[in-house]
């Protein structure tokens, strides 16, 4: 029984996020998903992606919170428009949260949004928001055992940020076994090393990122 | 319809839940349900609690993730009994899962067994599995700003261990403001600050664990 009501849950999930899909295609926004553990930094990142992206591209952005709107009020800062998602429990997003934020962004004058998930690294992988790709963040202060416990997120995502590289010398971490344990699972996966508090790392990223939505 | 379903589940899970803490008490075992993020430091502050512990505690653990035996592994080599849960996906342990693997355990010959449960700061809180009481992990890597985001687990833990007190001076922390936070959602909590690679305050938390167990 638990099983058919999740396939349910998931199908419904499935036709909306099929909506939201639609809806950035025919505006022409590239949609991402970031994904990962409380704490890996995907605020942060966030916050430092729009910095080195904003006078390039036009982007908007969704948080995805459980409680509080701490996220969205660090965004704003940032001066991008901004809509915060409180699930109020549920430990994701889902594409009838997403399509509700969407109707507070200015669409036609965006060209990307960003969706910050909530933070965690299993449940948010399994329900797809119709966006184009999907985002992993994984700190390396979390551990190289992390991939190969974690696969869903590293075999669902197109990119992988491997965040908080300045703490690498003060943890017991391989970063080669995490890689290659990540490429293990998906070898196609696109990886870059940054830390967002130092800013090591982020303007590749931010290159790559403007790229794939131009 | 899905309140509902969440209800039933959860309810079904309580029974479980009831019919494992009545197994904890006949055998005059003490149970903890150790939960926190992916990467907060779980297995390695369980090490370092049995190598403080086992000369006084004889102690077993049952140890979840989502696939592999790397935790397990660890724990079986600190020479105590150790039983692995894989839940195949699912982003929590529940009480069917742990009544099973008490069944492989050696119950007649502990005194305290350690449930460690996924890496999620989110769902495992939801899933009562018979235990005596709720240890909440969190690293202070992960930011100042998780226990109002993550409100939950604190409001429903008896301790918590803030880990990885060592990396302190390389993070934009505010730790009097993290404690702080806990303390207003759950003003009872007992809190260590501990280093589960330094050995800093391990000592005092085995004391107070040894102290409730006896």
């Amino acid at each position: 029984m638990e099983i058919s009501i999740k396939t349910d849950v998931l199908k419904g999930n499935e036709d909306q996020a099929a909506a939201n899909r639609a809806i950035f295609n025919k505006e022409g926004i590239t949609a991402l998903n970031i994904m990962g553990s409380p704490g890996a930094g995907k605020t942060t990142i966030l916050e430092r992606t729009i910095q080195l992206a904003k006078a390039r591209l036009k982007l908007g952005v969704i948080e995805g919170d459980i409680f509080t709107t701490k996220d969205a009020d660090r965004i704003e800062g940032q001066g991008v428009p901004v809509t915060q998602i409180n699930t109020g429990g549920a430990c994701h997003l889902d594409a009838v949260m997403v399509n509700k934020a969407l109707k507070e962004l200015p669409l036609a004058e965006l060209e990307l949004i960003i969706i910050e998930n909530v933070g965690n690294l299993v449940c948010p992988v399994e329900f797809n928001l119709g966006e184009h790709l999907k985002v992993a963040i994984l700190s390396v202060i979390e551990g190289d055992d992390k991939p190969l416990k974690y696969p869903l997120i590293f075999r669902e995502s197109t990119v992988v940020l491997l965040n908080k590289m300045d703490l690498l010398p003060f943890c017991d971490v391989n970063l080669e076994n995490m890689k290659q344990d990540i490429y293990s699972i998906n070898p196609q996966i696109k990886l870059f090393e940054v830390s967002a508090r130092t800013g090591e790392g982020m303007e590749q990223w931010v290159e790559w990122l403007c790229r794939l939505v131009r």
